[in-house]
């Protein structure tokens, strides 16, 4: 093997040293390097490949030691990661201990903001950039967001405060031509009709053309400028009405992937001393044809295996909460002509893409507008149908507002299905889904549960969508139980409100536990039984209301320690609310040990390392028992 | 008096019964019944004198009886009130156990959300219509949406979501040149611009003309909707291009307050099958000379005297902590200068106005984009600035998600100062700030207080100015204590991490109180000490951290109840807050009583009212002691 462009940039200092005419190899060895740490740590791929070039340019171009650059998302951050000294531990990906999948403060100083949540650039970037106008300072300020990103009302908002600023800004808008599943909405019908009416090639040759006749840097830059401001933007700009109606002049579409084109024209822009907009046109998955034919399933993909221009997945037995909740969501549908599905983007994650090929027109993506997506399930649920909103639970939170005024105020059936409820895994704090039963519980009508294994999801989704009240069900990314895990000859009796399920009956303690660590606690409770322990075992599944007649009994006629388990902040979650009933029952609570999240981040690791670290695995449960067993 | 036409307007049918001659005459006697009851009770005036005629019009044509009318924000729902039977009830507008300041579904079939928060009428509608659209049902929808609201990022969503509709649906937007306090960003800047170069005055004489060319209903159908589609819309269409580009045909802008075009135009545009825009220009105070030259002072006066055409206010001589805050926060303006503050339209509310007046380049308005507010002030942080961000409690329930990514898990030093926590008196449930302590408790790195008092007020700024980290500060719509209120000889020691402040010492019971509420304690300590108990008062400042030593005294060294208290719901606020720290502590919370709101909305009432009625007030407090001494 030859030596590597790569193996030399440590730095962009370093990739400021490359001449223009290596930067076409350099991307190519980002795209190889990228392809194989992803097919074997999982991660995103689609997005990644298609900014090589552009984050190249943006790195020659300007100096983000000073400036600063800030990701939407920032989950095509690997480029970036890349040429800012982290290729090296590139390999270390999404491990224990090595690089998060997002930006991060705390890895590198070119990484501004940790952001895993869309939307959030262009806001950031204003402040950024209004905190050096009022400090007149002169670093630049470049926001990087994608077409899926720019559909946000937080996009919006920032792109309607722009109007703050008496100096430069620059957003990139990088038009993929799809979102993370496919872009909705009217802005992206738009963008449609746009592109379509001057196609891809037409634009690359034509932006290529004229850009290379640009000067380069070192021209008189006041001539420069009165190009750009004139010939070049009557010349590239197409219009983008939208943007300009807001005041931000708007240059491109230009190819996203002629890295030399891009440097020359973002020379010609980045010192202009207002807001402006650059729209990229860019291809997700670029240079890997599996990827770039089916972005949805390569988006963010779990370990694969490549074979020259293909890809293959390893047959995964096990069966997800995800796709448990999707059998039972397709079951309820076929029953019942009222229930529809909405989610924000994530037909794929929240498995509504499968429950979508049985009812393409019962499900509905409203595009990365989470908030949106609450209020039409409220109109929906006012007419009397049975909306099922699905958003990640760290996603869910952005919506708090519309579940408080339009749902829990409006008392209107409307039922919340949290995938990624707890510890996420390898996307670490940015994704966690730590505390939607902290927010949840405080909603007045709203009833708060969690299933623990797949009999239970279904039968708690069968209990939503008849209940008539609005109801959130939370679960993990994570496998559902198998059938050794479980009690023998276990049946799931149906979900009644506020009716806990004793899966374990035992004298000695009792585990307490909310949704998918039941679990675990049932797996302590069989390793304790081996050294002559009696243990009980619960699946709360409410957190809202509680089960005040089981609680009572556990309290007065029970003894030993009890132990409650989520995995979910310990502040205001579910072992709280028990904390709360024990109060106004004026139950001794001392008894009460709380397993869960304590109040610190928990960083890239497998799920099953996070829970380890939490201490709400079996062995950390069944630890935690015989210590408060000998104290006694 | 002759009799009034509003008299025999029961309902929307009685209305449709006025010849259209009539309307005018109708419409002066609602403007004079909003100004005297407004002038009494309170309320929201200017706005509501906007929409007079744009309501009776839209009342006139649809039938909200079966088609839907949804208000966006709602509290400019007074004249559809008035015209949908409540008319009679309207001198007890915002009094206990009288009309709702917001439109109220339990009140009238006429009502579809309660709803006091912004930008929610466009989702919530387009909910509405997908509904009626699966369920092939043809009911109207209507959405009124102000400037104000547009604005909004949420607004934006349902905007871009109107591309899954395939029927009727209408959003009257209601564009009165200013919003509640005036009209921030690019878009309206645009809006500025097109009015500019169109004065309002060319509008309303060529929209009258035109529309009253028009032929009126019963003209053939096919006809008309031909000259809507061609004619009308070529005509008056002035390209809003923002809305036309997101695929939403738009007309207008219309004169508001011509009740016989606006008639004749919804006629026309009523049946049209899919959905559209119409821009009506409104007044804000229309018809009475105070509201209309200073539309801020009126967008929610307290109750205030009119004498012919003018209009004064009662002097208060009451402080409020509104403006204790501002005080505070210039004199701390005036000593640094990296301090930078921040409102979401909210700038007379939240008392910033009045700092503006001082440091008009250090106070940014963003309008009502409580997401993007949060997301310039970390980005302003990040820079070493000092952002305090100023919103409603209520409000910034709407920003949890950029307060978890951008402010906590960066640690960067926001400030978020919420006014209006707590019971917000005339307002009620929509408005109320019940649950910011749960939500921002969960949160990593941000500190969570409440000052009790205009000292602890501006000590606390203080604290948060000069820590470093993230903080919120919460206080309520009230005055702050008056010196007798306060112990003899007070003396405020300065805000110091997770210490309380013991006000009085006792040993009979302990009141432990987060912010206002201990105000209430010390009246209820001294009330008892008549009877010989000795109580101690406790300021507890902090939710988080916690004051720990103390706490840990208190339950070791103390023996009689401990009374927690907070203007606040009691899942997972402050007393949560105190049984977690028992519990991790293994002490005994049986010792424990929590006060403060239960799981349950509390309605229109004065503030006064609604602390007796949620057990928080001096007496509530004072009974609840003897009740818990005698038991024991």
């Amino acid at each position: 093997m030859t030596e590597r462009l790569l193996d030399n940039i440590n730095s962009p200092q370093d990739l400021k040293k490359l001449k223009l005419e290596q930067l076409n190899q350099l991307a190519r060895e980002i795209r190889q390097l990228i392809k194989e740490t992803v097919s074997k740590n999982g991660g995103h791929l689609a997005s990644n490949l298609g900014v090589i070039e552009l984050t190249i340019a943006l790195h020659y171009v300007f100096d983000f030691a000073a400036d600063r650059l800030v990701w939407d998302v920032g989950h095509q951050c690997y480029v970036h990661k890349i040429l800012t000294g982290r290729g090296k531990d590139f390999s270390k990906l999404r491990q224990p201990g090595g690089l998060s999948g997002f930006p991060n403060p705390a890895e590198s100083k070119y990484d501004q903001f940790s952001v895993g949540h869309a939307g959030t650039s262009v806001a950031t970037a204003v402040g950024l950039s209004l905190g050096a106008q009022i400090k007149k300072t002169s670093e630049k300020v470049v926001a990087l967001v994608g077409d899926a990103s720019i559909v946000n009302g937080l996009s919006f908002e920032g792109l309607n405060n722009m109007s703050l600023l008496k100096r430069q800004m620059l957003i990139v808008f990088n038009d993929n031509f799809m979102a993370i599943d496919k872009t909705k909405g009217a802005f992206a019908e738009y963008l449609t009709r746009f592109r379509v009416s001057r196609p891809y090639e037409v634009f690359r040759r034509r932006t290529q053309r004229m850009v290379r006749q640009l000067p380069f840097v070192g021209d008189a830059l006041e001539d420069t400028l009165h190009r750009v401001k004139d010939g070049l933007k009557t010349t590239l700009h197409q219009d983008l009405g939208r943007f300009e109606q807001l005041g931000i002049p708007t240059f491109g579409p230009i190819d996203g992937h002629d890295v030399i084109s891009l440097i020359k024209l973002l020379e010609q822009i980045k010192d202009v001393d207002h807001p402006v907009l650059l729209h990229v046109l860019t291809e997700k998955g670029r240079g890997f044809t599996p990827a770039r034919e089916d972005p949805c399933t390569f988006h963010s993909p779990q370990p694969f295996k490549v074979d020259g221009e293909t890809a293959s997945f390893s047959d995964k037995s096990d069966k997800s909460f995800t796709r448990a909740f999707a059998d039972s969501l397709t079951e309820i549908m076929k029953r019942d002509k009222t229930v529809m599905a909405l989610t924000a983007a994530m037909p794929d994650g929240t498995g509504l893409a499968q429950v979508r090929e049985v009812f393409p027109d019962r499900v509905f993506d409203v595009g990365i507008a989470e908030s949106a997506a609450v209020d039409i399930a409220a109109g929906m649920a006012k007419v009397g149908l049975k909306p099922v909103v699905c958003i990640y639970s760290t996603f869910l939170q952005r919506s708090f507002d519309q579940i408080f005024q339009e749902v829990s105020l409006q008392n209107l059936p409307v039922i919340f299905c949290m995938d990624r409820a707890g510890m996420v895994g390898g996307d670490g704090a940015v994704h966690h889904g730590f505390c939607d039963t902290s927010l949840l519980r405080t909603l007045v009508n709203l009833e708060v549960m969690a299933p623990c294994c797949e009999a239970e999801l279904r039968s708690s989704l069968e209990y939503a969508v008849n209940c008539g009240r609005p109801v959130a069900i939370r679960y993990p990314r994570d496998r559902v139980a198998h059938e050794d895990e479980l009690p023998d000859n276990y049946a799931c009796p149906v979900f009644e409100k506020g009716r806990a399920h004793v899966l374990k009956s035992g004298s000695d303690a009792t585990i307490l536990a909310y949704g998918a660590p039941v679990i675990a606690g049932l797996t302590a409770a069989k390793e304790l039984a081996k050294e002559g322990l009696d243990v009980a075992v619960i699946s709360a599944r409410f957190a809202k209301p509680l089960d005040g007649d089981l609680l009572r009994d556990i309290f007065t006629n029970g003894t030993g320690p009890i132990i409650t388990v989520e995995d979910h902040t310990l502040i205001g979650g579910f072992g709280s609310a028990v904390l709360e009933f024990a109060a106004d029952e004026q139950l001794d609570a001392r008894r009460i040990t709380r397993l869960g999240l304590a109040d610190e981040f928990v960083g890239v690791d497998s799920r099953a390392g996070q829970l380890r670290t939490i201490g709400i695995d079996a062995q950390s449960i069944g630890r935690q028992i015989r210590q408060l067993l000998q104290k006694k």
